[in-house]
């Protein structure tokens, strides 16, 4: 196609939201005339769906839950029982907590504000506010943030010596929906012996954000903890950025979380048109149909041009493929369902892998993200008449050219510029058309069946640690693992038993010794 | 295959080296009993190809250059021609400027010590140096580093305002092999203006890391930058991080780079085998090869279970990526070769998409990196006789039992602990794992003939916009982008003029303003 053909089919194609400014462009997917009204029965349907998950039906069958995220941003299409004025009282209390820490009505326990947050959570419960805070923070917050997100002992270590002595300032909030997540419970015991180290006492710098009844919800108020927000059953880990889970850290640190649900309620009204030219996630969830053959077929390659949006690859890592990730569809069939996305930002990323994506294998579309105003202020010339702006939009816009002149497909999103406003409507965006695109595939985007097998598996491996152990500390005799395998009675976990044991003798806490041999897997282990 | 089976599997092919700790488990791979046989051959010809180029031929013609990042550690090897006392000069160079900033020797002009460096490169002379300062930092580092590895304004602008006043005691170090990144020079540019703005003379912050000649280089000299460190032709971007680019940096924030090179050594020793199960980085390559049938047919997954190791998965998309995904095999046949690298870390990543990689479509394998060692000092029980680290390792096993038992694929290296030894180890094994797979495979890993066209296009862009400024400067008539096309002898270029213009519109530096119109693009563009 001539780039004259190409600018028509971007006149034809352009999507174009005068009021929030955003844009789609997909004229250089390859779909063929034919393709759009091909799938309109099947994006009707999608409509359909949406409507009744937003109206309250069970979206989520197996766990028998309401899917709700989008009454956050708009409580009156709550359904009865509360719903709404259960939002509303949150975001109230949510903005009257930040504002009194701001104000050193709430301070630390020494009469100092507060100066940091470290918030524990995984992933819905870190990935969310982890983007919001890089995307929209500045030097200037009031409250810088920090993250545990994990359960590396070494990683965590190294988050609390950043903080340093300023543990004292630093407000830890625990978010975690049922309170039994491990990582994250690890990281409250993990913090709290930190703030003991100090001299301080860790309940008067404790807030979490969980469901009400749960076992951490429990533990904070029996602590008496400063405060406690709470999450829904209806709200899904991956979707809920825009409840307490990401509003009250964005609030503490300074963000604009008023203008946040202004831009995703905007985008939820932009995304219910019916009429699918007008509809922006209608359009990205039939391109992802287009590119993966409905499939997964190819990889989405999200590369925002904008330092402030490298996180959002991650991000969309999570929405996108926990949602869509899944082995059987609506009926039941196994049909291994999903789309692997990766990416972080233009034009850095240029010169890491866009040597493959113009010349390898073509098992991708780019998802690029334009972002028009290039700062606050005016530029210097890094040349005469261009600016370091001027490159990031040229180099846009030659890759997207490069790229479709070897037929690699892309979409390209335009926003004027990143705040809060388009932040929060580009979460709403890709939040509609993941709920779409499951529709159209027939799959359900709201649990993760797959997870629970590796807590499972994981759950298993420790409780064969702890017999080991028990074992081993009833012996002086060192042994391999076939032996103490055959021993404990589980000669199918030889291996687990093994490699459990090169972590243990590794690491001094459990005071396991080894010989070792040749091959490795003849070393004997014992208590020493 | 039942847990007996697999345990026998492990101890089958499990590579440990006892030097270093390192291990390498391939038994998840579900290949054949008769792959390794086959395959035989075609390593045997990969060991003979890189013990040439290891000698010092051209081994990438279409830029008649060597391939040298091997000699960097073992400089011994390099052919003659003063190669060898070039990087023994430098290495002693560069710890020898190290020593005397941390010492003092070397101040910032106002006589106080440096306490911070920014460095302003992208790609290979940003990932590397990124990657090094995450994995081997601290807070306790006698210098903290930051990076400006875009030419975002707004993120440069963000960078300098976390610096802050503190720019008058940070070190600028740019590096570029050329000095013709735009993105470097862009950078490098808003830098120095920072620090006039800051009433501080920039020659007396800045250091170059370049090739001789270049001009960077030649900038560097004449206005007497504190110093400069050479790039070499014969070591490419993406293998640069143990020669000045990644060492000078590391060096200044602390970082022990003689334990870096040592590990790189011992590891290019060690992968000089040309037994194919004792050679550590041929087993991965043979599992790439199995894995995605030597097309790419696969994505690698990277999963290290340790927060340090978070940037290695991406170090290796551009140390993969950019090395594999070409069009052309060394035959010129169109292959379109590659394999795409995505992750993140564990077990962070089990909440995000390790869904999808459990039960979706299976396109990927993985790569777990286990780290063995947990964290300096003892670790708190989080339960009776569990400790945070052993949840840790509980996951990774669980993770890699889940997938395997769906049939899903994985590798499992394993390293005692993130140390400047092993993280150089871990370069140096995927470095050679890349070039050994290249052989395989039949392509030139050492170009990126792909890169430029990208660079070309934008350049058309700038130019385009050049040409129209200078247009509308020259009317009061507002045009739409088709009427500018033509009147500047450009129709095929309405599209490319069009999306230049809706940039220009939103920042006030070219003073380009817009009269909307429905659709979009019927607007119509003028200088105000």
């Amino acid at each position: 196609m001539n780039s004259v053909s190409l600018w028509n089919r971007y006149k034809t194609h352009l999507f174009h939201d005068p009021e929030t400014g955003l844009m789609i462009d997909i004229s250089r997917m390859n779909f063929d005339d034919g393709f759009l009204a091909a799938m309109e029965p099947a994006m009707q349907k999608a409509f359909a769906e949406m409507a009744a998950l937003e109206s309250g039906v069970i979206a989520n069958p197996d766990e028998g839950r309401m899917v709700g995220h989008y009454w956050l941003r708009t409580p009156s299409l709550a359904p009865a029982g509360g719903i709404a004025s259960e939002i509303a009282d949150t975001m109230w209390k949510i903005k009257e907590f930040a504002s009194a820490v701001h104000s050193g009505k709430i301070t630390a326990p020494d009469g100092r504000p507060f100066r940091n947050i470290l918030i524990v959570g995984i992933g819905g419960s870190a990935l969310g506010p982890q983007f919001i805070a890089d995307a929209l923070g500045s030097a200037s917050d009031p409250i810088a943030p920090y993250f545990l997100d994990n359960t590396d002992p070494d990683g965590m270590d190294r988050v609390l010596s950043q903080i340093g002595p300023e543990l004292a300032t630093t407000m830890t909030v625990v978010i975690s929906k049922s309170g039994g997540t491990k990582e994250t419970r690890n990281g409250m015991i993990e913090a709290k012996a930190a703030y003991h180290r100090a001299g301080l006492y860790f309940p008067r710098f404790a807030v979490a954000v969980t469901g009400a009844g749960s076992e951490l919800d429990r533990t904070a108020t029996e602590s008496g903890w400063l405060a406690r927000f709470p999450m829904w059953d209806w709200v899904g880990g991956r979707t809920s950025v825009t409840s307490a889970v990401g509003l009250l850290p964005a609030a503490l640190q300074g963000i604009d979380i008023e203008g946040m649900m202004e831009g995703a309620r905007i985008c939820d009204a932009m995304t219910r048109h019916t009429v699918t030219t007008q509809n922006p996630a209608a359009l990205l969830a039939l391109m992802w149909h287009h590119a993966t053959g409905g499939r997964g077929s190819r990889d989405m390659v999200i590369l925002p041009y904008k330092d402030r949006l490298l996180l959002f690859s991650r991000y969309l890592q999570q929405l996108i493929m926990e949602s869509i990730g899944k082995e059987l569809d609506r009926d039941g069939n196994v049909v291994c369902q999903g789309i692997s996305v990766y990416g972080n930002k233009g034009s850095t990323d240029q010169h890491a892998y866009v040597q493959q994506l113009r010349e390898g294998v073509n098992n991708f579309f780019v998802t690029f993200v334009e972002v028009l105003l290039d700062r606050t202020g005016i530029s210097l010339p890094v040349e005469q008449g261009v600016t370091s702006g001027d490159y990031l939009a040229g180099f846009l816009q030659g890759t997207r050219t490069a790229l479709s002149d070897k037929g690699r497909e892309s979409i390209t999103i335009t926003i004027p510029e990143v705040s809060a406003r388009t932040v929060g409507m580009l979460i709403a965006l890709f939040e509609r058309a993941v709920g779409l695109y499951s529709s159209l595939i027939n799959i359900n985007a709201y649990h993760q069946p797959g997870v629970e097998a590796g807590k499972k598996a994981a759950g298993t491996v420790l409780a064969l640690q702890a017999e080991v152990i028990a074992h081993l500390s009833n012996t002086e005799t060192p042994q391999t693992a076939d032996e103490i395998a055959a021993a404990i009675g589980h000669p199918e976990a030889a291996e687990t038993i093994f490699r459990t044991l090169l972590h243990a003798v590794a690491n001094t806490d459990h005071g396991v010794g080894m010989e070792r041999a040749t091959p490795l897997t003849d070393s004997r282990f014992v208590i020493e």
